[in-house]
């Protein structure tokens, strides 16, 4: 849990504020109740805070929900039943692979709105790179090392607040 | 304390690795004991786990011991009371000082072994930036946003890594 807690802190704060153009989708696909998915967004959420502490408890109260239909469980917070492939249908195009040895981010076009696709430190298997990759997903790489996920996206964060500005 | 463990965590961690060529000098200079000075080698290190609680005893047990001498409390964990000015003497230079809006990292000459200096959540105080550019620090920017100190750790890697490939 806290892999997940840390990437969404990664995607989602800044030192002193929330990025409200960024969201989070946690997909839980080991046991106890795959497949699960808690996507939160920036624009919504309240109470959000650095602490991870207090964010599990967030997440743990939206995982009690198993519902395939996605429902918002407290602002800015929804929960689902969602296998791989329904959670890309539900964050919708374009997407891009974050894969060791890919083709780097700061030698690449990167759309200024996507879902970017990142495992935690289990690669995906071959058959969630293929779901992914048969969306036409781009794959792109960080650097030379083997990151965590939370610290690949601010890596992935900063360069795309660079483009932006 | 999670400020300091998540730096720690950015400093020392790759995904399945730990980085034996980096040290991290956390430094306390608020209650209730100021100052205190731990630092936690890469290179010696054991045990050291991306679970901040487990980490957090181990920089806990350090802080128990209150001497101004500098003493090896774990395997790579050393504790002491040292003022900046003081951990500044045990770090060494060449020191470069990470502030929002100072000059791209990118573009810009880095040592390739160097004290890099960050704050935490609040900026260095006007007589703790004093200290620090007193000893000849170069300054550095990581872009346009004001970042978590762990989101900028892992920012910094990750262009030293590019330049040192």
């Amino acid at each position: 849990m806290d892999v997940l807690l840390n990437a969404a802190n990664a995607a989602l704060l800044l030192a002193h504020d929330i990025r409200r153009d960024a969201e989070i989708a946690l997909l839980l696909l080991g046991p106890p109740d795959p497949p699960r998915l808690v996507r939160i967004r920036g624009d919504r959420v309240r109470a959000y805070q650095p602490d991870i502490r207090s964010n599990a408890a967030l997440v743990r109260r939206a995982l009690e929900r198993g519902s395939r239909i996605e429902r918002e469980v407290s602002p800015g917070v929804t929960s689902s039943k969602s296998s791989l492939d329904e959670t890309l249908d539900r964050l919708g195009p374009p997407f891009v692979y974050l894969k060791e040895g890919g083709p780097d981010a700061r030698e690449t076009g990167l759309p200024d709105a996507a879902t970017f696709v990142l495992s935690d430190n289990m690669d995906l298997t071959a058959e969630e790179e293929r779901t992914v990759l048969a969306r036409g997903a781009s794959t792109i790489g960080l650097g030379p090392m083997s990151l965590h996920t939370e610290h690949a996206i601010a890596i992935l964060h900063n360069e795309l607040d660079r483009r932006r500005r």
